[in-house]
């Protein structure tokens, strides 16, 4: 990237603070229930829903544009729906970073969950999410959102411009822990 | 820093997303009336009103303690009570960053006013705040928050770790404008 490419005028973006909605993003992504095949513990169960519902969207992402370079903040909304997948709490597919060492903040505008975090030595931790609580996911935690309620679980989320997703390794690695309903409460196992 | 100075755990922290009010933060730091005095167009004025109100806060910053470092994003709130010096509206002394080319994202949550930013080859832009309006300081424009209210301007701030602040350089150059209150409404002058 050049260093005309990475210069951006100053711009400001309304987000409803109660819903989450960005309004005029720039650029919209979308993540179908087929692609979470996966990564959820039922296989049968996931493919179940793709198949019934009609491959549903997943979870969304919107953002206006940032370049990715150092120096910047990438600012998106992400917007994870509710449901269960088998017992299995709706999630997102999670990532490192590609630059391991750069961290993600998580404001969380509507609905609960968790964030799970973990690191490639094998450590797990999971932070609550609700309207309000921001969570901190430093430098080398891989980071997966959850959301345990009925609406949709929506985040306003800052990330270093360079720091890059990386998908690949959380496929082959997958997080130490799973979040299921368990008689009404969500449970780490 | 050493390595192991630059890790921290995850951790999660509330924000009123209606006041902007931080629980449980680590670090707080204020900005008394006094230290103003080099900053606004009537110096008579803000001397005035440093003795007659006995030297009140002008602004305050809370924060989680995260650490310094590249690849880290700092997160603070930001808290500017409004009023008027000479008809000039409460102003932060304003900054560049150390590291000139990283960028910083101010998320109001309450209040009204602007994000003044300038470059150091004189250009000058504003983006106004409200409740959730997100205004993006792209990296080397230097930034000061305006409050045109009557209450408290509050924003979340997230910046690099490593940007370090600049304020030297200001008290110097200034900014090209002023916003002064002109018949009810803020005019920059």
């Amino acid at each position: 990237m050049t260093d005309t490419q990475k210069r951006i005028e100053p711009f400001g973006v309304e987000i409803d603070l109660l819903t989450g909605a960005m309004k005029d993003f720039d650029n919209y992504k979308k993540t179908m229930a087929s692609t979470m095949i996966p990564y959820y513990a039922d296989t049968d169960a996931i493919r179940d829903l793709v198949e019934s519902q009609g491959n549903p969207i997943h979870y969304e992402v919107f953002e206006k544009t940032i370049p990715e370079a150092a120096g910047h903040i990438r600012v998106c909304i992400s917007k994870l729906l509710p449901g269960k997948v088998g017992g299995e709490f709706f999630m997102t597919k999670g990532h490192y970073h590609t630059v391991l060492e750069t961290a993600e903040s998580y404001l969380c505008l509507a609905g609960e969950g968790f964030l799970l975090m973990k690191t490639s030595e094998g450590r797990c931790l999971w932070e609550p999410f609700r309207p309000g609580r921001l969570v901190y996911c430093p430098p080398s935690w891989a980071h997966r959102s959850i959301n345990t309620g009925s609406v949709p679980l929506v985040s306003l989320c800052h990330y270093p411009g360079d720091a890059g997703h990386n998908y690949g390794d959380i496929v082959e690695e997958g997080f130490p822990k799973r979040c299921f309903d368990r008689g009404g409460k969500p449970a780490f196992e």
